[in-house]
């Protein structure tokens, strides 16, 4: 009865007239509703751009035509038309599909995607290489949303494509909200260009008559053209900002008629170079409620397919999100001293600095998917006396390691970091594991680099941290996982810790674990469980990577022969090094066993599965202690 | 007789008439050239600037006003009028001034710079900071070039600035070249912008009619001016980019004019708010054969300050530099294989990628002051089988960190990192020296990470690397430091190495010295006295940091009990850590020694005397192994 079930590749979809694509697109809408109501995963971004992807994938000749996903997360239409429709179930799921694009999955997948604003980088590469085969007629399209376009790599890109001719198509999904609502210039750009009454008048006229529906060489085509573009410059008040960088621009295109689509990439088609297409759509289309709350149901979880209801799982008396910790206390801070500020790179839902935005919204900074400016940014408010707590997940904050080592740490600024999803942060997979940060910050001077156990310790360091600034310490990070912590009376009065100092949970006989960071609970288990078998085996709770606590580590050298590091980050470069460069320096001959993400790149999946497969679970601690104890 | 000897603050530059600036200036650019003929450091574009330097002090309240040099290079003369004159002749040198921005230097550097790109970001940090404490006269100035307007987190920065209402002049300092020709739609956008002639005709007329000068009530400025804007965009065709961005333009105007630009940033001050002033200036201004020849008088060494020629020291029969040596090998793998790409942010000159360019200007991509996009874009061309050879400064690939990650090593894309400027490169100071990339590149996966003890050995690594990546190997790193090597007969006929094997260089007793890259040479030199004092100790070659050579570190495990490591890297992470991990993960008890750069940012000066300091000289490697052997 349908067409989707009989498509399995792209050019089964090639087979359907044009007339039969909206229904499939339907389809295609409710089979994504369907499957992401059991399955969670990205359901806004992904419904707004069904007409989209079965447009590319109709008009062009993909896999030999590459199209290059930015973000990745809107591809699950593109994952169904391409050869993973009966996998689908599976997304994010262990041993599944990716929730992403990647190379190693489908032919389809040019260029593997997870971070922001790759796309034209990607894509103009595989343009370039095309250009230097001679081949000319291989199209490469890159699909990036408007807070995309703010991430400095994309402009990057499009400032050099420009000057190359190449055979590139930039497809501007204008959503007009990245994760929250994007910000700044370019989203204000982007509205003017759509709304401006004089431009809309007379869009269709110029549309027809001086672009690209016209037979004629490509000269005429090309002249024409840009005196359509003058034209549209001057109806938009001399500001086309693409045009200024070269781009031929196309647009703004309704991205939910699938139909008008269709023609315009086949006009596009026609036209080498380098083309700028804007199409506008919706978050979340074809699901009410998806779309009038845009944010939530960015990734809503579980949800009813008929209603869109989401099923909250029963969460009474459950200890609070990390996330919301934070925003909590940021908030109690700032209400107490107003010169903390927060800062956040298009996350403010995601790491709830929103709780502070509520109250201080003057004092909250969401300055669009832009790690590299908010590191820099709370540098120089910091610089100015401010207290900046700059709130980026772990795996972004590797677009601004220079700025944190340039212009925070070398100024001894203190700007405090709150890295949120540090560690394994499950069914994101590879590209949002929060494995690296431990190692990269530590190689840094003057940082001071913490992470709490619990949501207790999370306060703690929040108000150590924020104590340390006010006297013009040393900049700051506290690091902490995605998700729900473990205290369900999370709500302590802050204390001001020591900075470097660690504390003993546990004494024991021999072996001694040093964990850092939320871990911790799952080795307290652990050793629970080993001190019901008669093996009393301690724990230290480093709580700071740096300074490390070297008065303690003297004397627990002494005392504990064996040492087990257990840490949520990479096995090079983190805790476990710290400690064995610990002991090489004071020539101590501990041994000393760790538990870390191995060296490779950690695929998506439930937090236990993965937790399990890297040694994390409380078993695996379990199992890792009884065998250092039977050496 | 001369103004300048009187002034020691901008307080005493303001005490002087506005015609009496133009002969400060004169004097001003010849004390800089007198000086830096000297005392070797950033010529041209110091010279460039010093009408703009003059012109900002006399009219802003600096230090009240705060003044943000982007790459700060340029900051000569801003130097000589903030109270360093009589020091100046230590710009550069050990223990002397620095020849950045730096804040513990002056109240004057409102923040230290040396990385490109990230003046908006601060200067908007401090402005909104005012803006917050209800100071809106307070002024922020960023002053930044046309290759860092480039770079993305110029236009992050830029992007943010618009949506909040700060006081903020953005000077764009067009010299139309960045150290390499700027390329890209910003350079040809600015040019055009300067070269309409329809633009050229009117701008002054509207630039009195319309804009600034006027003393009537800012809702009206604003209206005129947004009608000036209006016009200029629509002479140019209509791309303002600034103004498309939310930014009132003003310009360009000729930065060479001392009092037209005093009396625009007297203007400027009066009106509140965004502004960009675009300023066109001379690389060189003021030294004929520095105005010629722009990219070789960036920085000149000494040269003769009357004719500026060139002093090259002699150079007879010395050993080239590893620039060079990468330069002439990448030509010689890119003759045999057309696959073979060079792609360089910017440095084409500094990493001698112009060698290949020369020959093969088709395969070399400069793609300005863009380290993200950089690695992408390699990364995009080596899924398409090309095999890029991507030339970053240690020090600004912490800008492509993120990329490294996630485009190039998560898909195993076999792209070859030459990383130039690793280790300590001396004059240029802590924001320069290549001090982190050991650390944070072994803690990526599926990285091979190569050091060269010398240039046949470069030339090796460089071959085994375009053979691993013909065969769709791992990504490739191969760091080396900047400057001259060891061997005058450089020119091998390179050899494939196996990868991830070290060399025994020299056998001894129980002491072993494992030494990654041409520090190995100093270790040698270091040997040889031991050895002349009946002490032998035995060295290896690591060559490979990552995969380890765990099989000979075994063997020499047992052979040597203590061994001494020695990297041109931070002391954590990198190589002392490997090994640290090595032993322990064997429990092996040999004794672990060092030497790295220590755990704190390294300043600037002459190579001696840094290596001296961080014990990296042969006489300093000699009495470590005393103290070992002592003990």
């Amino acid at each position: 009865m349908g067409y989707l079930e009989h498509i399995e590749t792209p050019e089964d979809l090639r087979k359907l007239s044009i007339e039969q694509l909206p229904q499939l697109c339907n389809e295609l809408r409710h089979f994504i509703i369907e499957q992401t109501a059991k399955h969670p995963g990205h359901l806004g971004s992904s419904l707004g751009v069904v007409e989209l992807t079965v447009a590319i994938h109709y008009v062009f000749d993909t896999p030999d035509d590459k199209l290059v996903w930015d973000v990745g997360h809107q591809a699950y239409a593109h994952k169904i038309l391409t050869g993973r429709k009966d996998k689908f179930a599976t997304n994010r799921c262990y041993n599944g599909i990716s929730g992403f694009p990647r190379r190693e999955e489908s032919e389809y997948d040019a260029f593997g995607t997870g971070h922001s604003s790759t796309s034209i980088s990607a894509a103009l590469g595989m343009a370039m290489a095309a250009k230097m085969e001679g081949n000319m007629k291989r199209n490469h399209i890159a699909v990036i949303g408007d807070g995309a376009m703010t991430g400095g790599m994309a402009f990057e890109a499009m400032n050099q494509a420009s000057y190359r001719n190449v055979n590139m198509l930039v497809i501007l999904n204008d959503n007009k909200i990245s994760i929250d609502s994007s910000t700044g210039a370019m989203s204000k750009y982007l509205l003017s260009i759509t709304a401006s009454p004089a431009y809309n008048r007379f869009k269709n006229r110029l549309w027809n008559l001086f672009t690209f529906r016209t037979k004629q060489s490509n000269k005429i085509t090309n002249s024409l053209s840009r005196l359509g573009n003058g034209l549209k410059g001057y109806l938009l008040g001399g500001s086309n900002w693409f045009q200024s960088l070269g781009y031929r621009y196309f647009g703004p295109a309704d991205g939910h008629d699938v139909v008008y689509l269709v023609k315009t990439l086949q006009d596009l088609k026609k036209l080498p170079g380098l083309k700028l297409f804007h199409v506008l759509t919706v978050k979340g289309k074809g699901l009410e409620m998806a779309e009038q709350h845009q944010t939530t149901y960015h990734a809503p979880g579980k949800f009813d397919p008929s209603t869109g209801q989401i099923i909250h799982p029963t969460r009474e008396g459950e200890p609070p999100k990390y996330q919301d910790v934070f925003g909590h206390t940021i908030l109690e801070i700032a209400r107490q001293d107003k010169k903390v500020v927060g800062i956040t790179p298009a996350m403010a839902t995601g790491c709830s600095l929103t709780i502070m935005d509520a109250e201080f919204p003057e004092r909250v900074f969401d300055v669009g998917i832009a790690e590299q400016h908010a590191v820099t940014f709370s540098a120089g408010l910091a610089a100015e006396g401010y207290i900046p707590f700059c709130n980026i997940y772990s795996s972004f904050l590797q677009r601004g390691y220079d700025q944190v080592i340039h212009d925070v740490a070398l100024q001894k600024l203190p700007v405090i970091f709150c890295i949120d999803r540090a560690g394994l942060v499950g069914e994101d997979g590879a590209t949002h594991q929060g494995a690296f940060d431990l190692a990269f910050l530590r190689a840094v001077p003057d940082l001071i680099i913490a992470s709490p156990l619990n949501e207790h310790e999370l306060r703690n360091m929040m108000w150590t941290a924020y104590q340390n600034a006010k006297q013009g310490g040393l900049p700051f990070v506290i690091r902490y996982p995605r998700g729900h912590g473990v205290l369900a009376n999370w709500h302590n009065e802050p204390e001001q810790l020591s900075i470097g100092k660690a504390r003993v949970l546990r004494e024991g006989e021999r072996v001694l674990v040093l964990s850092l960071g939320p871990l911790g609970n799952l080795v307290a288990q652990a050793l629970d469980t080993l001190e019901s078998e008669g093996a009393h085996v301690a724990h230290l709770d480093v709580r700071f990577l740096k300074p490390l606590d070297e008065d303690i580590l003297r004397e627990l050298a002494v005392k504990y022969p064996v040492w087990l590091s257990v840490e949520d980050g990479t096995e090079k470069g983190g805790l476990f090094s710290a400690l064995a460069e610990y002991l090489e320096d004071h020539n101590l001959s501990n041994q000393l066993h760790h538990i870390a993400i191995p060296d490779r790149f950690i695929a998506h999946g439930d937090i236990p599965s993965i937790y399990h497969e890297v040694g994390f679970g409380k078993d695996d601690i379990v199992a890792k202690i009884h065998d250092i104890l039977a050496k």
